[in-house]
């Protein structure tokens, strides 16, 4: 069963720059791990947000142990200020297909 | 320019089911309005989130004054914790297109 991730971000204003920089790198090492779906990167004025769909609960487990994730944490020690805000989600099927799942 | 929102409602544990009904029926009604790319409901164990696609600032002022959004306030009223929390956000494009981007 796929599993739908909001992961956000908050920099230290600072380094706002800095981070979309590393994000943005991740992103495309993370669209080559398998069973990766999407991994959309967003921006707000005061946050970045991860959109990203898996495969499975076993893909997610995967990368979350994967050198991207590691490398992209190592990027962000000291420019973030906090640990992401993850929330994990299985999609509600509900009107069309195309406009109502990732 | 398209905007992406991500809307977090939270159901007082007795409605959940409720507001789970009248999410899912809100979500038909709105993929059909003009500008619609995306409107997928997904779940949690303590909330229901709505991850949005919308052609333009444009479409989105419609779709908030439209009929469907007045509906589906009307049918939560009393049943969620408080106003949804509504991010919005607008793509950072990185890596493969169909992985990027929703």
């Amino acid at each position: 069963m796929p599993v739908v991730i909001v992961a956000t971000i908050v920099p230290i204003a600072e380094h706002r720059e800095a981070v979309i920089a590393a994000l943005r790198a991740a992103v495309g090492h993370v669209h080559d791990e398998p069973g990766c779906e999407l991994y959309a990167l967003h921006e707000a004025a005061d946050r970045l947000v991860l959109i990203e769909k898996w495969e499975s609960p076993e893909a997610l487990a995967v990368h979350r142990e994967g050198a991207a994730l590691a490398t992209l944490g190592g990027a962000l020690r000291g420019k973030v200020t906090g640990a992401p805000d993850v929330v994990l989600l299985q999609a509600v099927p509900a009107g069309e297909v195309a406009k109502g799942q990732l």
